[in-house]
Parts: C-alpha cells; sequence; structure tokens
C-alpha cells in the first residue's frame, strides 16, 4: 500500500489537526483516529479528536478513547486542517455544513455517491484523498502511514490499531483477511498489542442487559425466503436497561445458520422509523439493496433508515432483495 | 520451532504408516492428520489414517476427511509404523492395549499423567516422541515438518493446516495467538487457504433447528452468584428438531457477560440425570469444580454427570463453586 507523498508532506507541514471520524464510531473509526493521533503527536503536532457521537462504554478499553470530543474545541478551530478519518465526507462525521482550508481524507469506504448528482458521480470532499476501499481496514492504512512517517509504534498505538484491524476482519474471520492483514497483525502483537485481552474486550464485556436485549431480538426471529428477521423495540430497551448502542452486532448471530442468504436487524428509532442492517455472506450485495433505501455499507454489511410499519419495512426489504 | 532429526529420518524411512488420532476429533486432529497424511503420500508413502470416531459432520469440509475409517485397516497391519497425532497416549487415541513395533508421538498436549503410577509420572508412550506444549495447535508443528521435509503446502494441504489453527486459537482469539500463528496462518493463506471459507464452515453451518435450540436455552437463563446457568431438556430436541449433538458450545455464549465469572450450561440426558459443560475465564479453575463431581476437563472448561433433579443439580453445583 503506498501512501501518497502529498498526505506525508501535509502530515509533516502542519502544526495542529482537527481529527474527525464517523458517526456511531467502532473500533476501526476510534482505533485509526486515536493511533494516528498518537503518532502525530510524537512530531510535536497539537491534536482535537473529534466524534459527534459518544464513543461506546464497551471501547472504554481502547488506551486514549477518552480524549474524543463531541462538540467542536475552543482552542484548535475549524480553520486548523482537517483530517477525516474511515469515512469521506462530511456528512458521515455529521459535520456537514462546515468549512475547512485545509483538508485530508483517509479512508478504505467506497466514495460516497453526490447527493441528487448523476449516478456514479461521487463526492470528493478533501484536498488530498487517500482512499483505498480494498483495504481491510483504515487501521491497516494507518499502520503504514505511521511506518512511512518513521514513526514508532508504541504499545498503545499497536492496541488500538490491532483493535480496529480485528472489528473490521471479525477478528481474522471475513473475505478481507489477506496474508497482508496477517503480517500486520503480527507485528502489531510485537509492539504489544495482545489478542487475547483485546478479543475478550471486545466479545466478553457485555452487560446483563445487554445480553437480555440479544435475547429478546433472538425471540422476534422469524425466517422469510431464505432471510433472517430480528427486530429490537424501544420497549426492550425500558425492559432490559439497554439502549440503542447495545444492539451493535446482533445482526450477525442469525447469519451462523447455512441455510441463511442475509439477516436483517430492525432497529426502533422512533415510532414507525426503523434503522435496518443487513448483513449477508457471499455474493449476495447487501450494499446494493441499502441503496435503494438510500442507505450504504459494504458488500456484506449495510444499513438505512426507513418510516414506516414494521410489517410494511420488512414487506418492503424482501420485495427490494427479490428485485437485485 | 524445531523438528527432531529423529523423526525426519523415522519418517523418510519407513514406507507405511498407520495415522491415529484422538477420540472426539476436532479440527487440529483431523486437519494435522490429514495434512501430514498428504503430504507423506508426495514421497510414495502408503498411509492409513485412523479415528475411532467418526468425523462430525459439520468437518465435512476438510479435504480428504471422507478417507478416515473407524476401524483398524486389513493392509496397513498394526506392524505398520505409528503416528499418533494430536494426543500422546494410546488410550486418548481410544487403541489402549494395542502393541505397534515403531512409533511416533507428535503433539502440543501436555503429556498424560501415568494411571496408578506416583504423581508427576507421565506416560510416555513412543519411540520418538515431539511434544510442544508451548505450540498453539499440532497444525502449526505438522505445518513446520512438511516445511521441513522440503515438501510442498498444497491448497489442500494448506485448508486443513489453517482449518486446525483456527479452531485451537479461537480464530486467532485465544491467548496462544502469537506473531508466530499470525505469520504461518499468512503462509497458508498464500498456500490456497481462505479464511472466510473456512470461518464459514466452522461457524455459520448451523441448522435452523440448532439455532431455535441454542434460542431456547437462552431462554432459560438464570444468574445466581454470578454463574450463569442455561439449560437443554429432552423436549426441547422435539420441539426443534435438534440434538444433544448440536449443543456443542451452548456454554460458551452467557461467558459473553461481564460480570460472568462462569458458564454453566445443564443438558439433559435422561430424566433427572445431567451432563454439565462449565466454562470459565481467567482464574477460575472449573477442572477442579468438575473433578468434585467426578468429572474432568481444563482449567477453563471443563465437564461432569450428574444424576439429581435439575433444580438440586443446580444448587450442588453453587455450593461446590463456593468451596474452592
Amino acid at each position: 500500500m503506498k501512501v501518497p507523498r502529498k498526505l506525508l508532506s501535509f502530515l509533516r507541514k502542519k502544526d495542529k489537526f482537527f481529527i474527525a471520524t464517523h458517526i456511531n464510531p467502532e473500533a476501526d473509526a476510534i482505533g485509526s483516529a486515536l493511533a494516528l493521533s498518537m503518532a502525530l503527536e510524537t512530531l510535536g503536532k497539537e491534536i482535537a479528536l473529534f466524534d459527534k457521537d459518544t464513543i461506546p462504554e464497551f471501547y472504554s478499553f481502547l488506551p486514549g478513547q477518552e480524549r474524543f470530543i463531541n462538540s467542536i474545541p475552543p482552542l484548535i478551530t475549524l480553520h486548523s486542517p482537517l483530517i477525516l478519518l474511515d469515512c469521506n465526507s462530511l456528512k458521515r462525521a455529521g459535520i456537514e455544513g462546515l468549512s475547512f482550508r485545509h483538508s485530508a481524507v483517509i479512508d478504505h469506504h467506497e466514495p460516497a455517491p453526490l447527493c441528487g448528482a448523476r449516478p456514479g458521480t461521487e463526492e470528493d470532499f478533501g484536498d488530498i484523498r487517500w482512499i483505498e476501499p480494498k483495504a481491510a481496514a483504515t487501521g491497516l492504512m494507518v499502520f503504514y502511514l505511521i511506518k512511512e512517517l518513521g514513526l514508532n509504534i508504541t504499545s498503545e498505538i499497536a492496541i488500538n490499531l490491532y483493535s480496529a484491524i480485528a472489528v473490521d476482519t471479525g477478528t481474522f474471520r471475513y473475505n478481507n483477511t489477506t496474508p497482508e492483514v496477517l503480517r500486520v497483525g503480527a507485528e502489531l502483537i510485537e509492539a504489544g498489542a495482545s489478542p487475547a485481552c483485546i478479543s475478550n474486550n471486545l466479545y466478553e464485556t457485555w452487560s446483563e442487559g445487554r445480553f437480555a436485549l440479544l435475547i429478546m431480538a433472538l425471540n422476534t426471529l422469524e425466517i422469510r425466503d431464505n432471510i433472517a428477521i430480528t427486530v429490537v423495540t424501544k420497549g426492550m430497551y425500558k425492559k432490559t436497561g439497554a439502549g440503542p448502542e447495545d444492539t451493535d452486532n446482533f445482526s450477525s448471530f442469525p447469519r451462523m445458520m447455512k441455510d441463511i442468504k442475509m439477516s436483517a436487524f430492525f432497529r426502533e428509532i422512533v415510532s414507525n422509523c426503523w434503522k435496518v442492517s443487513l448483513r449477508s455472506r457471499g455474493d449476495i450485495n447487501v450494499a446494493r439493496i441499502a441503496a435503494l433505501f438510500k442507505g450504504g455499507g459494504h458488500k456484506n454489511a449495510s444499513g438505512y433508515e426507513i418510516k414506516a410499519s414494521l410489517e410494511s419495512a420488512k414487506k418492503s426489504l424482501i420485495k427490494a432483495v427479490s428485485t437485485i
């Protein structure tokens, strides 16, 4: 993977950076941003780390995660150079409408389509755009970036990058698990990341409420046309004491069944408004299905929002699947 | 990892081998044995592959698994040199009492204690004993052995060895996941193993009935003294069409909760008779608890059988936990 020279020179020249990542952040967003911040600080740079949303409680093991701010910082203003991480549009970071004098984008997601433009036209925010859709994780890109800058991978950086890569590859289970990914993982262990400790933090730190919510969701399971559908309603949060952030990864469970081609998880936002998470395996491209509802994502993991009754929302999805 | 010269010369000299692995085989046993057989066959050796038990259905994706025989072979007799894989005693392979003129052991398990002997005395079956308790998997040892023999890692060998290592490291989640393990994984991908395909086969081939049974089991969840208890009754098999073999790994799910010190899964064998599987993490030694009920296992995974009503069985377990 080749780090653009322009990006390296941008990072070396500027003194202050405003680093922002996407809303609803997960380990790749958080870990990549933290690792890059820590590395740039060793060069004497001043960093403000922004995410519009709060960092979920179960990521509290990521070193430095308490540094994230959820509002625009007073000291480092919007005139500071922006680095957009793990997303490639201001909208995805929840800061659309703001303007930045200098900006760089570091991301492994396909560029977002430009709203209202002709099909195929992409948003092209950022003076410097380093986008590698083939990279398994933004964390992998940040790993090469830090090495290219000649900086040390400290144990704190290693833990953040390993967690970033672990989450985006399903701890080395998805088809983006390349030999390169495993070799970078090996280097990060040598630099201080503990696979067992990270996996334990990622997968075995559920609250009892969250586990109770999962059981409730699984009890709603229905299978239509080899699509597994599960649901979480607002009422279930009340009963379990869990919240929307606890539903992360719920959509993956029904995929354990061999005859399921897709898992669709419906989470109630407000009455008659649903966030739908889709997970597939193999050739079923759920990014295309989500796009039909103005959502987005990857081939095997995508999502969208829909205003409808639950039953209508389910039906519209099943119809959409049959058309692609 | 250093392959003993004696072992290499043994494998080069002899023409026929009887390869046996342990009862209740999993991917490390099956995959290592298949990989070694395939490699030796390229040297013109004749191989008989033995496991006393049938290879579980969900391992049918392992190339060559149909070659396992469950009875002593007619052509290659017991006088053929024996290779014992992923275990280090004849008893563990279910062939105690038989004698072999020449034998080699390749294993990563701690040597089994000698039955009836003074504590600390180990069984020392095998003319050549290559035992590496620090190796994450026997598959890792076989990888180095094949390389040392100067043989090619074919894609079929790679799939078997990758699966072996994947299962014994929890696909790179346990604390035996070293940089070396990931680098060998990388080489095996380059040789033809597909991480996504293997993970899919290992974790995403449940029947709908098995998934329904899991949901039923989770619905029985109760938490007492930070012990998560779940139950499967014979009635649940009838309702779901699943069977006892489908409950494999059910005990792991409640361990996702951070405040759980132990997960206990009760599976009804006959009325008022239960198979209890215990899973813990960290320092809680469930082998000791199982030993109180004449069961056995490892520090974090053990089991025993008990004749009692469900409620009495639960109570006796909770009492036992409080005494250790």
